[in-house]
């Protein structure tokens, strides 16, 4: 898979994109990650990519030239399925979302910065808008990596263990039961017998209480 | 306001954390935020801060000791507000969270890596666990950075104009209105005309009318 991010801050975006499972992914060849400068698009002499909006508000919003030929760039080298862009008034980002994202081929996520898009871009180059969650951020940088993240980890191989992915919460509709490990006794906290008691039925019935309790408790809403 | 991110890849936190408004309310000693390596904490003499979890199941777990050690070295020194651990099952994290947090003086944010964190964290040291949306990620470094640029921006001073973050979505309650700049015309894709039209009440009121309509359609639950 390949996922292509065009931003204004593209040093936002290196540590993130270049650290644990996103590095590792990219290392074996199994996603592609490429940032892009859309100062590089601008045909501005200073690579001005924002002007003040019309009808007077504060802020600066992103212009649709440079937005537009990066994206024409791209396209015209390969098919992407998606081009996304981070707002907080479009779709919300669940693991569904993420499941579906992660089939896909090539990919598009465009980073708002500063006040906002020329909404232009919304209406005739983005194809989905995609919302983490309800909160303003500085830009959709951050959004954009985590998007990557949760995505490009469910692609098979990406994650040493892919047990490990199954049992995430939400992948079963359950949030995840509690886990400990070692010691057993920390100052007096200690770990639920049953689980150093060795019957493995007895552990994994009791997982799978504690899953279905602790769903029921915070997050009734995913029984439904 | 200071904030302490626990974690055990600071480098992923390296690029968020120094850019953009973040990096700036920083400069102006506006925030302070300080990101620790839990493997300093651990008294392994590897730096090992996980281990197998009990009870049989795929993935490591992060433990007790080195985050305690961590969290009590911080609380030796200063006070603080919260000691917050992003979680998938946690409190929902949303605009209004956001600008309570940003009155705090001195948090700690725990970011979880691997499989999940020793319960007994969650049970004895964190007092408040927050989730940044229904998905799962590599780590908590990423939503640590979320919730940090989301309240870092709303120290008044951190962002150049206030009336830019007052305007943002969900501060009114209402998703903003569309943007738009120059040019008036691209490709035949027109600006509305009345942002045109110099008629500064009857704009304000086709802003209006779009938040309205835009969230009545898009996200009408914000309206309740």
């Amino acid at each position: 898979m390949r996922i292509d991010i065009l931003t204004v801050l593209p040093e936002m975006l290196e540590s993130p994109l270049g650290c644990s499972i996103l590095k590792r992914a990219q290392d074996k060849g199994l996603a592609e990650i490429v940032v892009h400068n859309l100062r590089d698009y601008s045909t501005n002499k200073h690579r001005k990519v924002d002007d003040y909006p019309f009808g007077g508000e504060a802020g600066m919003v992103m212009q649709i030239e440079p937005i537009d030929r990066a994206i024409s760039h791209l396209k015209s080298q390969r098919n992407y399925d998606e081009v996304i862009f981070t707002s907080p008034d479009g779709d919300v980002f669940d693991q569904p979302m993420a499941n579906s994202l992660s089939m896909l081929d090539n990919i598009i996520i465009l980073a708002g910065h500063y006040k906002g898009i020329d909404y232009r871009i919304r209406e005739h180059l983005i194809t989905k808008e995609i919302s983490i969650g309800d909160y303003v951020l500085t830009g959709g940088e951050l959004p954009a990596a985590i998007i990557a993240d949760a995505i490009v980890r469910l692609i098979p191989g990406a994650i040493g263990d892919e047990q490990s992915a199954l049992s995430d919460s939400f992948q079963d509709n359950l949030l995840a039961p509690p886990v400990y490990t070692r010691p057993a006794d920390y100052n007096g906290w200690k770990v639920p017998e049953i689980l150093l008691s060795g019957h493995q039925a007895k552990i994994d019935e009791w997982k799978h209480e504690q899953a279905l309790e602790r769903t029921r408790l915070l997050r009734p809403d995913l029984l439904k």
